[in-house]
């Protein structure tokens, strides 16, 4: 495999016919492994962000289809169908706004829909099939994306898109290590990302075992960063892209396009085709999942805010096409997206 | 006092022969004050941010110099005035961004130089009055500002700029508790103010204890509330204002001022006329505090990034003059500022 050097960590892994999930909330304090056996707690795990990124949520729930065939068809083999259907329904309803969770729970749907006698084996074969193309595809996007990046850039990402949210090596992660590996990177800077504080918890320690020098910045500080002239690239994931380009990623994304585009630094964002939702035209109409105020006003368990105060906290935000200059996938790289160029990649 | 029911708290207090400062860095889960009797403590209290916030910095200073004559006079009345004004000089740098502590140390050197005998009560009542003058300023500029405001607009303010952080009242919360007060204001909605959180423990904590009801978010979830047009004004403070209007003020103020011009939402800065540092030409030449890394890579004294991951970790940005629709002093209110503005209102 490319890159083997700056590619180390596995957070979504089928081991000894379990589901085993790299427990992110734990991280980087502890690496500790959850091991699933029904497609239940692997509903569960998604929701309460054991795993989270829209590539990882969607391998996960593929191999939770399994778990869910294993258990329906192993409790009664004659009428295991409608118990698998609705168990497919909560995986797909664990979580909102990324779309890779439905296209993968309707993949193996489908699968299992063209199946006669024990759907297991089969069903695993494709789980594991779409987390092998998931990690084909971020290497193409690697290497698409770093061929945008000019020798001794800054970049600047936001939230983990890298190892631990996909199904190895990372989107716009990927493309850093891969931009990274043949040196064209002067400085990676990391967002640390609130409330969840993925950049600090998870990009980092990414980083840092790959060997990767990072420096963290709170989210507030990136326009600042911009404007020091630190950074040539802004390379962000997406948990949903609309047929017209605009793309659904982490509460952030889009605060650091609108500066991005002020100071003319440039915008990538990086998703597997699997991403992209030609069902939707566009960003207004993608769903955002709101979480608990507690995210805000509470800090590792204490309660930070005053009594008394609210807090707004939407786990997303659009970035509309219009402020990215250009969006990787595996198919192919679209400049200054729009529906028509967007069609004619998923074409 | 106007608006006494939306003006509860007092930070910064000289209560028998002592300055009394409450410690922002316990807030909101104690209400403690230290009492310090020397101009070291003062000085290192405002180091380590157990009083923060530009004008209030400028007032503890002040006591802080009353402190001083009194140990120095009393120590050796015949030569007292070297090892004061080297208390003094320690007193200054205590903090590089904010001007006022510079104003308001230089106001009570002069004023000491102009004594004779025991300097101790006249220099107090100095300080008294440059108390007093900054509580009376935020409220001549809550009422400058506000005039600014529409009816049924929704508000976001950056940091704390309320009685915590000046003399009373405050400078941009004074401007919102007055907009509130004639129930101009829909909705206040406050970055929690990532690294310091200032906003989720501060801000909060005293808008709440004013019974103005306050919606905390991350600071990167800024642009998207303006994309939901949920705002109308970022209201913020300042620590240093430039010949040409140029602001320095809390990491991720710029950031807001880019979202704010990118949606046309409008962006006020209030601050009293001792923050305004003609003899700097524009905010390119402002000090710039860097901060310990240990501030972003650690959470609640807990480290929180990998170890290996650095941090940059500035404490302040510039928000360029162009940015700015209005500034707001005592003296009076500069739309679109430029240097001829500010030289005609400072004048």
């Amino acid at each position: 495999m490319m890159n083997q050097a700056h590619d180390s960590i596995r957070a979504v892994a089928w081991r000894d016919d379990s589901l085993h999930l790299l427990d992110q909330r734990l991280l980087p304090q502890q690496e500790q492994y959850l091991v699933l056996e029904t497609s239940d707690a692997v509903a569960e795990a998604i929701r309460a962000m054991v795993v989270r990124g829209a590539p990882a949520i969607g391998i996960a729930a593929a191999y939770g289809a399994v778990l869910a065939a294993r258990q329906r068809f192993t409790g009664d083999p004659e009428n295991w169908r409608q118990a698998f259907e609705e168990d497919l329904d909560r995986l797909q309803q664990a979580r909102p706004t990324a779309v890779n969770l439905s296209w993968a729970v309707r993949r193996m749907r489908e699968k299992a829909a063209a199946l006669e006698d024990d759907p297991v084996a089969a069903l695993l074969a494709e789980a594991i099939g779409i987390h092998d193309e998931d990690i084909l595809a971020n290497h193409a996007m690697g290497t698409l994306g770093a061929a945008f990046i000019d020798h001794g850039s800054g970049v600047l990402t936001h939230c983990n898109t890298g190892s631990l949210a996909t199904g190895g090596y990372g989107t716009a992660l990927g493309v850093i290590r891969s931009a990274w590996s043949t040196g064209k990177i002067s400085e990676v800077f990391a967002d640390e990302t609130r409330p969840w504080l993925q950049g600090a918890r998870l990009t980092a320690w990414e980083l840092v075992q790959d060997r990767i020098p990072v420096t963290l910045l709170v989210d507030g500080a990136a326009a600042h960063l911009m404007r020091e002239g630190k950074v040539q690239w802004v390379i962000v994931g997406a948990d949903r892209i609309a047929a017209n380009g605009d793309v659904a990623n982490k509460i952030g994304t889009y605060s650091a396009a609108v500066a991005a585009r002020h100071h003319g630094v440039k915008f990538m964002v990086v998703a597997p085709a699997s991403t992209v939702d030609m069902a939707i035209a566009s960003g207004e109409s993608i769903p955002i999942e709101a979480r608990a105020p507690q995210e805000v006003l509470e800090l590792g368990g204490q309660v930070v805010a005053a009594a008394g105060a609210r807090a707004w906290n939407p786990a997303f935000d659009v970035t509309p096409a219009a402020l990215i200059d250009v969006i990787v996938t595996e198919r192919g790289a679209v400049q200054n997206p729009d529906t028509e160029k967007m069609r004619s990649l998923m074409g």
